[in-house]
């Protein structure tokens, strides 16, 4: 016999969760407790809930299998909303473990009380509430299946005190086999071969693993043979990119400019990715931005894109394409800070097989548009726009894959919603650089009050997108939070001081004045 | 004719709302823009939405009555959740103004689409989407009328971009009569009267208005006549306290503790508070903490508690009693801060009128213990238990009441979950005075690991509950804001900052060593 606790942790790790990213609370300390004795198990803990559902969901992404988080009844879930938002928007798996109040002590409604469910439905694809101690251990392993089940999503178990306290049979269910991409039919890749075969201009549209090595060779086998161009998703969750693979740009992010990439396409392909909408609603642009009746899908998020790309390019006898020559990038060598030179600077000394999290437009398209020709490196992006997520995915992402570099490219503005990951950062001693570029403001909602045709200068517009009066010195921050950091003011400054963060075991923060 | 965002605001405004903490985005614009043109309501940025709907709840507690906050979508609204949890078991009002997708955009599921009513419907007592946009000023009165509507709860306004952008016409509907509180029937009173005259032991437990000045000299006049106790609720909303008034102490926190401060009783009249549970759940210790059968309600939550208690010590015959004498506080001069030693330095030293937030245990009940016989003050505590809240409602509680200094005695680890709220200290010049208890651990959990007999020292358990490896620089942190800041060693160090700080027209935060 053993505890609850116990029980969900052997199964946890027998069913192959080796992190919990934790903000635990009272209703969590039996799990805390037995984590002790479990050190299959790594704790990490975030100061914040934010960083750690988003630590979770940058695990997964890199890892390709999820990572538990461990979170404090309704409100401490709640903080961790906005990061799980993005990590269902990613397919992610995640096990979200939350503690409530003991079964016989819900009903008095103590202060805090709340309905978890309500909560966590729109961000999971499987919720339930353990009903039983004897089902902790069944139940656990039905929330890791479920989010390991394609298309993944993240799945939250609420767990009682009483259960975790509970004494239960030592038995933990044997794992079934691990849930695979299903397949596409040979049907459904045929009738693209001949949809391809009879279009004039063909559009593929890549996302989920048609972004891995493996999709991409084959897509360029497929852009080879049939002059059919790509465009990755505008948000990947995890992309692939430089050191020879070919360059799929992303599809442009303000409709009107998505409209016109995809304008001349007849057949718009999505393998992997959903077709494509309009970020936002604008009054008098569609929605969908494709031509109407072009749209035909290979495969759908959560099925296996790669498998169905190289089985599109046998049926369309395209050999497989050359690694495309990569020039060298000439970095620049001196100059002002600008989102082009930042981009420039960083494509050109990425070290090979970095992960770069890419958060906010200032940098983030500039960097793409250099990085084609970078070193083999790894992309993640914001896949659902709840700001806050990038400094805590490279935390799990550093957390997924020991011996890789990590690069935040990151907005000031969005840097703030989970600031506090930057403390985790230093209490594992990570090898994570933060780049943060400090424009001041939040410039995506000046373009879009451009947009709208109003005024930036009236006193509240300018008060609600500026980040000034005071500035925020991140320096500052990341100090107080234990991250060496410095500032750099020009090209020259930037290359000396990445030279020195990306030689440094752990973590350091430039903050760009741009 | 006028937009759908400006007769929404212009709507607030003559219904009484005249603050916006806001952290928009892109489809919220409308709003901004029509800001300029309402100067009524003066915006107030958070860097994160949990510093918006504390300090909307913190503005409700001072003001009596309702600020709006306005949040992005559904992932900004969830940032905002945990303090609106706060909000509705502190019984504030709050106007949230959520933005969201086009109407006509909704059914394509763009990125930032969620279910935005699930995520609101536990921390609002009124949800609605407009549906049109010539409703947005019925909607938005009907919103304002929810939330002020005794027992006051949050109300949740989602907007779609659209309606804000459509032209509407420019009527605005006049506001009713402010609502009040319900008043107690006298039949109640005279059953409560009867028995208090027949109880052997009487406690009054006193919560919501019952914690006016009003409400305790009518409770002090009962106490006095009867010989009965009384407690205040463990976490008031809002609580006068000091200048002459009775020295209510806070029922307290953990259960056997209240239980034993109740056992005598066989009357625990309820004023203005609810029954009486313990906070969480413990083996073999009963959820509720009176006496059986012992429990009577003279006012609930929103009912006029205080003029309940005017009519009960009128029921008795009652004399008003006298103001208490006030020894005055003798500061200690010397020796190491401990919690005691911070609790008489604030209470010695507090400002006639101060508003003070006291988020976490380790200063919070000392301080208690001391403010007694501080200066007249108004004290905040957290009503929901959802960390995070301490330095939010600091800043909304000095943007209702100019003039008075605020002091948030603030612990380290909930300081963490919406530390961005320095920045709009620092941004607004309010004049606030944080305080943090720098012990470097989560002191509530590891007593509470303490009470299931876990050992402290296994690395998990150590790892998930003390704050250090790095400590966090509290000093750096609010330079990083713009908040001038020191640390505080010692008694003479602390009361020598402390004199400095308030002297100061601006935020000033000391990081206490405990």
């Amino acid at each position: 016999m053993t505890t609850g606790a116990r029980v969900l942790l052997d199964t946890a790790a027998a069913h192959g969760i080796d992190v919990c990213f934790a903000n635990p609370g009272t209703t969590e300390m039996p799990i805390v407790e037995a984590l002790d004795a479990v050190p299959a198990i790594r704790p990490v803990l975030g100061l914040f809930e934010g960083v750690c559902t988003g630590a979770a969901d940058g695990f997964a992404r890199i890892a390709g299998r999820p990572a538990s988080t461990l979170l404090h009844l309704g409100p401490g879930f709640a903080n961790g909303i906005a990061n799980l938002h993005n990590a269902r928007r990613a397919h992610s798996p995640v096990l979200n473990v939350v503690g409530d109040h003991a079964s016989w002590h819900l009903a008095y409604d103590a202060p805090l009380t709340s309905d978890i469910h309500s909560l966590a439905r729109p961000v999971s694809g499987w919720v339930a509430t353990c009903a039983a101690a004897d089902r902790l251990a069944a139940d656990t392993a039905a929330a890791i299946h479920a989010t390991s089940t394609f298309p993944r999503l993240p799945a939250t178990l609420v767990v009682p005190l009483d259960h975790q306290q509970a004494t239960v049979p030592a038995r933990v269910p044997a794992p079934g086999p691990v849930p695979t991409r299903p397949r596409v039919g040979g049907d459904v890749v045929e009738e693209c071969a001949k949809a391809l075969r009879a279009a004039r201009t063909t559009v593929l549209l890549l996302g989920d693993d048609a972004l891995t090595e493996r999709g991409q060779r084959a897509a360029a086998a497929i852009l080879a043979a049939t002059g059919a161009t790509a465009f990755s998703e505008t948000f990947p969750a995890v992309a692939e990119r430089g050191g020879g693979l070919p360059d799929v740009d992303r599809l442009p992010y303000f409709p009107e400019v998505a409209q016109k990439a995809l304008a001349e396409a007849d057949l718009v392909l999505l393998v992997g990715a959903r077709e494509p909408v309009s970020y936002f609603g604008y009054a008098g642009i569609p929605a969908l931005l494709a031509p109407p009746g072009s749209v035909r899908t290979l495969a759908r998020p959560g099925e296996d894109g790669a498998g169905a790309l190289a089985d599109l390019a046998e049926a369309l006898g395209a050999p497989p394409a050359r690694a495309a020559t990569v020039d060298p990038i000439t970095a620049p060598q001196s100059g002002e800070l600008t989102p082009q030179t930042v981009g420039a600077v960083l494509a050109a000394h990425l070290p090979d097989g970095a992960i770069v999290s890419v958060e906010g437009g200032t940098c983030g398209y500039p960097f793409f548009t250099a990085s084609a020709r970078a070193a083999r490196h790894t992309t993640i992006t914001n896949t659902g726009g709840a700001i806050g997520q990038g400094l805590p995915v490279a935390v799990g992402a550093a957390i997924a894959a020991p011996g890789r570099r990590v690069i935040a490219l990151q907005s000031d503005g969005s840097a703030q919603y989970t600031i506090q990951a930057l403390w985790t950062m230093a209490r594992e001693q990570l090898p994570i650089t933060v780049l943060v570029a400090a424009n001041q403001r939040y410039g995506v909602l000046q373009a879009e009050l451009g947009r709208i045709g109003a005024p930036l200068d009236g006193p509240a517009t300018r008060s609600l997108t500026a980040l000034t009066e005071p500035s925020i010195g991140f320096v500052e921050l990341a100090t107080g939070y234990g991250v060496p950091a410095v500032r750099a003011a020009s090209v020259p400054d930037l290359t000396a001081e990445l030279g020195r963060a990306l030689a440094a075991g752990g973590p350091a923060l430039i903050e760009m004045a741009l």
